[in-house]
């Protein structure tokens, strides 16, 4: 490891020299530069606290001691290919697949969640003898090229931002800003049939549907939370057409929606996809990942003649790592804790809209939570400068599931006193009639279903929510 | 970690449960369990040892106790993404790219060789504003599907063997089995002639070459080290059709070939390319991979708007280990020694040839080294079966790089042996006349040029290279 301790600027400036300039920082104007952390908090070169309110890869918490001791204890006995015959892969599957439908029960072992979704594409394209994806609006899916194909939210920053011929871009089930919102009889429904329309329309054209990939709920996307019984409905439509229906779990699964293991579970219990991708929170920062499918599914794909070889997917260090990780998940019951604080962070947000008019939703499911900042609640126009440049994205909270009751207050104290100065320099005052009607729209207060909101949308950027504590914030964690 | 130790059995029967068929394992019908490594050996669970020939992940021995402080020490203190600053970061960009000419100067940092090839072709995409890819026959590059439409190794497996529309296979550089032999005036501009006749006829169709891609020296596609001069006369023409030169080095790069650090630098200090690809030794099995280019590639790619994020890529843990490796490498002398053992084992089968009516050729450089078996030396008849059943695929051998003079001697005594056998119950004896002449080749006996023979071709098979100890040579090994 580096023994050197690099000044700030020389750091900034062998980064501009030997990193590709499309990698970006975080604050690219003054970026930070963080040397340790634990649990939920990183600390820089001065050793100044950040509370981490958006990382869900260090998700049982940054540096959890079983995870290191086990990743460094099997690094020490053995690190090979899955080739050989190995407990820690075998146990690994087989603990994976108990959180899991049963059907759900052959697994791949990969490096990162692009190279799930890419391989969950290939079974998909396999299995079905088909070629065509469907994607939802905002998707993102990953940074492998067959990736960007599927992924409206990168796709769209290029010139060229229509889709490929075989990629058809569904509309995204999002009832605060989308085509069907909370007031429609039944969104569910009516934004499944979305899908029908656009499996109709490919057929008419000759094609035909591999699969239909959505993430459980939309992180890049907006933090959408898609309406009960809309995956059913499209996964009736896709499987109708010879299609296969992929949860990508990478951003959302392990916990972190508090009721439920998995973010597709929150659909209930009628619903089971075909294939499941995971990743980020999978091995806390280990770079390691995961495909579940189907006997059916697998069985094709191995019929292709191909074999599958992944060099380091599924090595005894990263199943070390997982199984350690499910472990803490369970020990620390970090599922609890995310349905628990997230409802009192969602709870003390919603108390934020009634006084600040530039918050237009709050919705979320266990630490998985969105802000909606508005410019007008009424048109529900998305602040999306005032976002960017002065809560600087932290509208998104996916932070460490060792959050506590403390980090959430410090969270809306922050969040308060920006939006506080930021209506004050847009002129925007809430009169008493807003403050008493409590923002316009027709959805229920946040109920205690679950410590949480009812479902709805969010805000349409992907955000760093790392907040520097001052010292009144410091004093006040250490206490 | 796991806890359990399950019976083998058990462990075999779990695997089929829950690991995908299409995963195999080596030997299948009776499968090595690995539970420890140290150096270049490996214990099964009855604490058997074998002696790792092929395992070229596992560069500096397994688990370098360097290389697990390093990643251990860092797991305990920071993981976190690359929006972040950190020292690992830019000083392991800052140590690679000395290994590498000057313009090769911009990192970017991905989690396996596959993420970087499928990288680099986006990289040549948008820098050249091409699609078309030149590949080489019996090319491997990755399991992502961009990159297996570019691997006729694996697309040839499936039931449509025909490449994709954008992508041309070439020629494979081989001078012992390919169009043009050792005995060509000059196999250098003739396999590349083919290269710009396959431009030429692109061009006629109206297509446009994005890039040249191949490995340094071919290894699944055969051992084939190509024609010094090759990659030079490639890159002019496709340089001249607006396309870029990709050297994959995943699979032969960080010193293993001996006389240079990087495959590439084989064909002289004229040729640069445009990108490297890394992977597999990289990280000594943990799951990490770089690419490298160009400014001039990187601003462009930067200009297509789209920003590059890789959740695990550059992670501060990777980067501690990748400098570790490095370290190792320098410290240990493991280039030399790549160069002396490979130069020994080189020669040592060369012995074996002069006795062996089945080695059809004998070709390395430095610890990448084939042996190509065949059934008739005249027509050179690959003895695929022979190789694949009898010696299972060992005529490969790419070992960690601290593989040692004894452990040469063993293998070859091994080899000795299975041929001796094999050649028996086919009826192959070898008269006194071939003795003499020792094989019919035109080529040269092995030079003392970096202690290795000249270059030529190879096997087509991976293998699996792993050598059980009986009672004897465990004593051997232990004197």
């Amino acid at each position: 490891m580096a023994t050197e301790n690099l000044d700030k600027q020389k750091t900034i400036d062998l980064r501009k020299k030997h990193v590709g300039p499309s990698c970006k920082v975080f604050f690219s104007h003054d970026p930070i530069k963080i040397v340790r952390a634990r649990g939920q908090y990183m600390y820089n070169e001065k050793d100044e606290k950040y509370l981490d309110c958006i990382n869900n890869v260090a998700h049982v918490g940054h540096c959890h001691p079983d995870v290191v001791e086990a990743g460094a204890k099997q690094m020490e006995l053995l690190n090979t290919n899955s080739r050989f015959l190995h407990d820690n892969l075998v146990l690994y599957a087989q603990r994976l697949q108990a959180t899991l439908p049963e059907k759900l029960s052959v697994c791949y072992f990969v490096n990162s969640g692009s190279e799930a979704n890419d391989l969950a594409l290939r079974l998909a394209w396999q299995y079905t003898g088909h070629k065509d994806i469907i994607t939802l609006e905002n998707a993102y899916h990953g940074h492998v090229s067959s990736l960007i194909d599927i992924s409206p939210y990168k796709f769209q920053q290029m010139a060229c931002a229509e889709p490929s011929q075989h990629v058809h871009v569904a509309l995204s089930p999002d009832i605060y800003r989308g085509k069907y919102c909370e007031d429609h009889p039944d969104p569910a429904i009516a934004y499944a049939e979305n899908v029908k329309d656009i499996i109709e329309q490919a057929h008419k054209k000759g094609r035909k549907i591999a699969a239909f990939i959505a993430e459980s709920l939309q992180s890049c996307g907006g933090q959408v939370i898609p309406p009960v019984g809309y995956f059913q409905k499209v996964a009736q439509h896709v499987r109708n057409a010879g299609g296969i229906f992929i949860a990508d779990e990478v951003q959302v699964g392990f916990g972190r929606v508090g009721t439920h293991f998995w973010g597709f579970q929150l659909q209930g219990e009628d619903f089971v996809p075909d294939i499941v991708t995971m990743g980020k929170p999978i091995g806390n920062g280990h770079p390691m990942s995961c495909v579940i499918t189907t006997r059916e599914v697998a069985e094709s794909f191995m019929s292709s003649g191909m074999e599958y070889f992944n060099t380091f997917g599924g090595n005894p260090v990263s199943c070390a790592i997982g199984l350690a990780v499910l472990d803490v998940i369970e020990k620390e019951d970090l599922q609890g804790n995310a349905l628990h604080i997230g409802g009192y962070l969602t709870r003390l947000l919603y108390d934020l809209k009634k006084r600040h008019l530039l918050v237009g939703d709050v919705r979320g499911r266990g630490l998985f939570i969105g802000l909606d900042l508005v410019r007008n609640r009424d048109k529900r126009t998305p602040a999306t400068a005032e976002a960017q440049d002065v809560i600087y994205r932290s509208e998104q909270f996916k932070p460490p599931m060792c959050f506590s009751r403390e980090d959430a207050e410090l969270v809306v104290e922050k969040i308060d006193q920006i939006l506080t100065d930021l209506e004050k320099t847009l002129g925007l005052q809430m009169s008493e009639a807003l403050i008493s009607e409590n923002g316009h729209t027709k959805r229920k207060e946040p109920s205690d279903e679950n410590g949480l909101v009812h479902p709805s949308i969010g805000s349409s950027h992907k955000n760093t929510g790392t907040l520097p504590h001052d010292k009144k914030t410091k004093k006040r964690l250490k206490t």
